[in-house]
């Protein structure tokens, strides 16, 4: 059996005379857990134990520590991959997850995104632009006024219209209800359009919950989710990419990413774990991402280092009608623009329908970069 | 209908002079993510979004925000809940989740311990003195090593035995060979003992996978199972502690809990979620954990603040046969004694036997406070 090595990388504070003693504890106890004179077993030794690739001092006192770690650590199991990666460490306050490279063996378990841009451009028919997408919100809407509210930004010709992340299954907005008003909107507005909006409805609870909640969705009719793997367990994901044939937008709700990277959290985790278009804060909103970690994020998603399909990056927020052609030449085409408060806080649906409307005309008629 | 509040504490960085918008905007990111003006349904305006309990300057630029969210806005679900809490704002770099409250009604949804201490302490017939518990490790070790060690640490008389929760179902130590391996060594070592110590085995995986070990293992007899539901994801530790009818033993692996306050993830959100004993990193040990951290956790599991069951605190790490008396004396005897390391550097079985015999007589021996 030839095994594969997960190469991991972390950004450590120490000291230099302290980096090596560090390297090895923070080695060992990602996976045997003990110090290496305890490792009695032989087998545990030589092929549970990784080893130091490298260190590179970045900064005082802040070093990039790269670990190459067993491949049979991880079982074959997203869980324990996590566990591997950032299980015990992740309680370390010296330590950051900061990137990762897995193993085509442990790519093809995992399985990436099953549609990834391709698969989501074939669904919609689009080709050559980014896509525009906005939300249904806030929670708090009844199933009329999120159908109401549905139909207008369908109406207004936006390729995907979601669910707010923070909708569940609420006794004032039922699942079912929601999503049949949903699909009745976007067929409605396709009506004038000419093109059906892909609604999009939030996924979220126990694993049960969850899966009645895909079932439901699939008997109305809907041909794509949205979940948060961070709210929901990220092995959760991996399991319904692996079995409900529909593309899967994931959220960072939860991600509470400092301690890992943006770019190794949303940007490779999310679609190793099968995320076809992953939703991130756009830099200039209310969030804290910058532009380079945007960018990175971006990068990422599109061009990832395995056997996997590429997936569509979707920043959020922070976008305005007045920058949106900046936005798109700094993303380019294979984007979904996700703009959220900048449409809803319209004082009216005549306004919400223009201020949509400028959004899709935006996406069509930016000159994309070669 | 009567509705709860969920109050809500975080600890946010910022200036006197911003403190007041930048706690409305935490207030409404984490329902209705919409700036007020925004909000035209009196619904949402007036059942969706929380109130501002209390603010405190604690120290510099550095704020106690104490928040009542709308119980409605979690829809009953856990993931929901666990959105409300720290969904959106676990991204924003300023904010930390440092306590929570929930009203009674959203605590019997969840349902919290189902057995928490008295119901481990009926399941072992042991009162009046703390427990001892040990770990099968490193992992590498194979079925017949792994019930090996097993035997040697049942024989010296620990309470609890339990696996790594870095082991997963690997090829060289297949789950269901490994419980069957451990629950002949504690049945053998109960012949020498006279009393079964409980094997704890590790249940990983996705939700599918879980499931299908929960089976095997109660199949084969097993009392009580492990989880690190940060690893598996919470919603699912809330399902199986609804579903299994066995104590939950929760591992603090992917907590990354700087974000997220010790107290609050660990004292008070893996129990909620159905936790009966949740393992922490003690003082003094190679994580970062302060003793009055670690008393803060402890006095969290053991006095819930809803209509719930205590829960057992296992503080792990950190112990070694010296201080043993005086970590006895810190923690009481409602606790876990997990000690693994300084028992498994044992240069061979007979030190690993004396040690664990005399971790077993400081547990007995120990003049508990009253």
């Amino acid at each position: 059996m030839t095994e594969g090595s997960i190469e991991v990388v972390y950004r450590v504070r120490t000291t230099q005379e302290a980096l090596a003693a560090r390297t090895e504890a923070l080695l060992l106890e990602q996976t045997v857990e003990l110090p290496r004179a305890a490792l009695r077993s032989t087998f545990a030794r030589e092929r549970l134990v990784g080893r130091v690739l490298g260190t590179l001092e970045v900064g005082p006192g802040d070093y990039r520590v790269t670990l190459a770690q067993p491949e049979l650590a991880v079982a074959g199991d997203p869980a324990q991959l996590l566990n591997v990666l950032f299980g015990n460490c992740s309680l370390q306050p010296d330590v950051l997850l900061e990137d990762l490279r897995l193993p085509p063996g442990l790519v093809t378990i995992l399985g990436g995104p099953r549609f990834g841009i391709a698969g989501i451009r074939r669904l919609l028919g689009i080709q050559g632009r980014a896509l525009t997408c906005s939300v249904l919100k806030p929670v708090g809407l009844s199933v009329a006024e999120t159908g109401s509210l549905c139909r207008t930004l369908a109406s207004s010709g936006l390729d995907i219209v979601k669910d707010d992340h923070g909708q569940a299954d609420p006794s004032f907005c039922p699942f079912g209800a929601r999503v049949r008003a949903c699909l009745d909107a976007t067929l409605d507005a396709a009506q004038g359009t000419g093109r059906r909006t892909l609604y999009v409805p939030n996924v979220t609870g126990t694993p049960k919950t969850v899966a009645e909640q895909v079932r439901v969705a699939r008997d109305l009719g809907v041909q794509a989710i949205m979940v948060s793997p961070m709210l929901i367990g990220l092995p959760l994901l991996a399991e319904l990419a692996g079995g409900i044939g529909m593309p899967i937008l994931a959220h960072p709700a939860f991600g509470g990413s400092l301690r890992i990277s943006p770019q190794a959290l949303l940007g490779r985790l999310f679609p190793l774990f099968g995320a076809d278009a992953v939703i991130y804060p756009n830099f200039g909103g209310r969030f804290s991402f910058s532009r380079d970690e945007c960018g990175a994020i971006a990068g990422a998603l599109r061009a990832p280092q395995g056997p996997t399909l590429p997936a569509f990056p979707v920043p959020a927020g922070g976008m305005r009608m007045e920058n949106l052609q900046e936005v798109l030449g700094f993303y380019g085409r294979d984007t979904v623009l996700l703009v959220g408060g900048s449409l809803l806080d319209a004082p009216d649906a005549a306004t919400l329908s223009a201020r949509s409307r400028q959004l899709v005309e935006a996406a069509a008629s930016h000159s994309y970069r070669p």
